[in-house]
């Protein structure tokens, strides 16, 4: 069973898709089983953070700014990709440090998530962008 | 197949737990297929690492301190969700830093780890917590 | 189904093999499924990443290599495990940072892979080196 899901983004920072996520096993009637995704960009993310607190996704998105700065920072001049703007290089090392594909095993029904455990999208471009998730349960 | 497994830890660093991955895969007859784990929590990893030298576990750790100081840190002084402690927030970005799931191929019941590599739960929280990971065999 | 890809390198860079495995997916007639991929190493990992503009690879290099410097550099005096070169504990940081297993929805034979994403294998030790990777395909 498969499926493409489109997000729109509006800038930077995260954005939970646990609900469709969970409605999308709903309607293929799933059991048990594995439901994998697979982010089809190399400037977003997927994630798996606490829902529980909205300050834990501005500081998750406030430390990798500083991790990961824009290419016009004196940090980042040794940077060569930097025709597509100052965001775009580094939201491609985001993507690389931020999981690209999650497993997640599902039991009757549900994801074994944990009690505060959300699945994000993850935006690195400042710009908005459609974003598609490849999802897959078997 | 499908389990949780538990995991009691006691304070930040890695514990390694292939024997009692292996062992559950002795005990659901496990041929061929795949083994996939998540960690149901957000202020702990999974991590396949060395299990050679002990040093290396010693050093990731110290890596990660430094890459992400505790909250009370000049350097973290931007973060706001800090009344849970300061090892709280520095825990959840370790914990987008580091993976939350893996997928592991199983060939006629063994792990297709390489020579040297062991599956490790890395805790990144001070006090004593019981972690759980989700465990899936298809 | 499953295979062991042996990929050879020469030197610390990404090396990408996504024709290789697009070719063992057509080889075993794979229609609908997940491919999952394991690198059998702790000292290189897997990275899905833009293979358009070869500059992208060369900054992600850049950046790994300024966040996790050699072992002989004054930040990095905390290390332990040296013995084997000033390369060595770097790498294994590195593949703590970067995805050690991949999971790839399949659709038709296709991997559902973005229209700028590749495979790569990310070598984090400076000599040559044969890598293996498991893959599996149910």
């Amino acid at each position: 069973m498969q499926r493409l899901l489109d997000i729109e983004t509006r800038g930077s920072g995260l954005y939970e898709f646990t609900p469709r996520l969970q409605a999308w096993l709903r309607e293929i009637g799933a059991g048990d089983g594995l439901c994998t995704l697979l982010v089809r960009h190399t400037s977003a993310s997927l994630l798996i953070q606490e829902n529980a607190d909205a300050e834990v996704q501005t500081d998750l998105r406030g430390f990798f700014e500083r991790l990961v700065p824009p290419a016009d920072h004196p940090s980042m001049r040794f940077l060569r990709h930097t025709h597509e703007g100052p965001d775009d290089m580094p939201a491609h090392i985001k993507s690389a440090l931020l999981p690209v594909s999650l497993g997640i095993p599902v039991l009757e029904g549900r994801m074994m998530l944990g009690t505060w455990q959300g699945v994000y999208l993850f935006e690195h471009r400042a710009r908005p962008h459609r974003r598609q998730i490849a999802l897959h349960f078997a």
